[in-house]
């Protein structure tokens, strides 16, 4: 009998439980599009090459959260706030300098990211009239709160933020302590294209079902970098780096080839390869990659970029898989500097944007979110008392 | 044409786009059962009023984190392990101390939990053989979180947990610097028994897809400390709380059935009233009515019963809506004195112990959650430079 009386449910209605969600459409969204069948991805009205040849970080921001590019003299305001912004509140910063050294860097930043709330003079309001200005002022402090702690956890002084230049320059600027070069700015700005939105992936989607509470922009952000950790999501390109690392442990002329049949045999995870929309190569991945040939070239490091394209060449012929955007942005950000730790951190930095994106939609036509579980277990046992157990 | 060509969506197979996920089925569990045509609630095999007339809520943390109920052994075991983990880690209350004293309590509480992950040697690692521990520790903690933040902000000292006794009866010993009455840590218990578990709430649902990355339960629980923040879900019972105090400022003589008249009539929302799941009285909402009911007598706070009992029997007779738990949680916490704007974070203190046991049973049948968004934008424009926008 289809229809269970006790439970209430209509089996039939339920041919199956969608564990995943996957395939089931939840929002209506102009953020963002991708065809994962021939490999295109689009922000806003878009292309992601469009964007990549022409855009800086700052007028993907605000693509992304007005879905239309800015003028030139809302892109120089929406330039200044950024830059106004981005210094911590005090008690962030003696919170960056005193926590534990062995902190995870992306523990730090989701509790420092919560930690904004506090000095927030609206508590983060839920009101619309205050979305962007919330918005603003988190993705003009994430950068920060990266550097710093990196710095904090050497040893080092904090660098304050520059009152001038790139998010992508103030970045590399206060996590080095030196102004970086026109190449390096370039790629570290490229890369934050790349990464700053993604459809319904696991952190817009968290950060979305905190919004439909009416909760708020630091509640939503902090979930969402709480799910972009995970190694299933923006995790992937640290887990990417450090295989990397292991060929380097072997040696210049480690042979990536064998190295990754011999973890297929043992049905190892090679990370950085597959996606469940792409099936075929990921469109920010060629992007990376020309980067990553022509920043290995330069730093000298061939052997990675040889390495990588071994592992793609070894995933195709044996599993025919794509690599995914992780595969190549793990040895763009080593090439310039950057330690396996704090990848997931700079995939925050640059995602920022698209949360904050989904949240502003989301909040304007809100609905709570909350799918069904299907309950299996039994039902009014007798009570035994505790000594009887 | 049904199949768009261009986005490889095939709309037939969407025949609408599920905002809310009401009804989509996106996992099986064996913590929590509703039935909302006729109010039952059941934990992990009991029947709410079963537990709520026997158990503890120790009881019920290790029934929602074992699915059956505990030895005398395992339950002294358990309750120990809680009582040596309630203190917190000194960056923990120096943040408490020194952050905004007008921080939400939500807030802080997020941020708290998150910077737990800090200190904890294995930084919440994801790993089956410690879920139990790290559940646990958080279970502990949260109570001296609460406590402490209420008495720093008030220019009190910080009162250090109980080596023993119930998380009921410490709590209100560390709110209030004195140890509480036993019909006062009863209610108390009573109260975070109710609150426990209940299905697919957006907030257990945040914990895990967060989960669901392979995150950590420090990023889990903290993302689902931002959704139930929200007034559309656990924000409620401050809201409740607040409308019974426009009524007293009214004084004692308010007529609760035309204040409630008046705000229908001006389509004002009445928090407290209605739910996604239930259609009939929450069974929660009876034990709750009960126990207002005796506190009001006993309190003096006789008017506080019966202007809930005329919105609920207006809203009733006006809307046929019934009360959902935050209506009379609301009058309860604040008949044993515990002010309006920690309401929620209660509600966390009891909610824990459901959001770990579904972490832990995520974590056991994973798979990444991610729903899809359908795009609704324009595709391909052309690139306009700045400033000929």
């Amino acid at each position: 009998m289809s229809k269970d009386l006790h439970t209430g449910f209509d089996e039939t209605q339920y041919p199956h439980i969608n564990q995943g969600l996957a395939g089931i459409v939840a929002f209506s969204t102009t953020k963002s599009f991708i065809d994962g069948a021939v490999g295109e991805l689009i922000y806003a009205g878009y292309n992601i090459d469009t964007l990549a040849e022409n855009a800086t970080f700052e007028e993907v921001c605000f693509l992304l959260w007005n879905d239309r590019l800015p003028n030139a003299e809302e892109l120089e305001s929406l330039n200044k706030s950024l830059i106004s912004e981005r210094e911590l509140p005090s008690p962030v910063i003696d919170y960056i300098k005193s926590t534990d050294k062995s902190a995870e860097p992306m523990a730090v930043l989701r509790t420092a990211v919560s930690m904004l709330a506090d000095t927030d003079p609206t508590k983060g309001k839920f009101d619309e009239a205050l979305f962007m200005d919330q918005a603003i002022s988190i993705t003009a402090k994430i950068p920060t709160i990266i550097a710093a702690f990196d710095r904090s956890r050497k040893g080092k002084d904090i660098v304050a933020p520059l009152s001038s230049g790139s998010t992508a320059f103030n970045f590399l600027y206060m996590l080095n302590g030196e102004e970086p070069g026109t190449q390096a700015e370039k790629t570290m700005d490229l890369c934050l294209i790349l990464h700053a939105e993604h459809g319904m992936n696991a952190s817009t989607f968290t950060a979305r079902t905190v919004c439909a509470t009416m909760s708020d922009i630091y509640s939503s952000v902090t979930a969402a970098i709480g799910a972009l950790k995970g190694p299933l999501h923006g995790g992937a390109n640290t887990a990417v780096m450090n295989t990397l690392l292991e060929l380097e442990a072997e040696g210049k002329d480690a042979d990536a080839v064998a190295f990754t049949k011999a973890k297929l045999a043992k049905k190892e995870k090679i990370m950085g390869f597959g996606h469940r929309v792409y099936k075929t190569f990921d469109p920010r991945g060629r992007h990376l990659q020309k980067m990553s040939e022509a920043l290995s070239k330069e730093t000298g490091h061939e052997e990675l970029y040889k390495w990588s394209m071994d592992m793609l060449n070894t995933m195709k012929s044996e599993k025919n898989i794509d690599p995914n955007v992780d595969f190549f942005s793990a040895s763009v950000y080593y090439s310039i500097g950057i330690q396996p730790d704090l990848y997931t951190c700079i995939f925050t930095m640059s995602r920022i944007s698209g949360w904050t994106g989904h949240f502003m939609e989301q909040a304007a036509n809100n609905r709570l979110i909350r799918p069904r579980a299907l309950y299996v277990g039994e039902k009014n046992l007798p009570w035994t008392p505790v000594e009887e157990r």
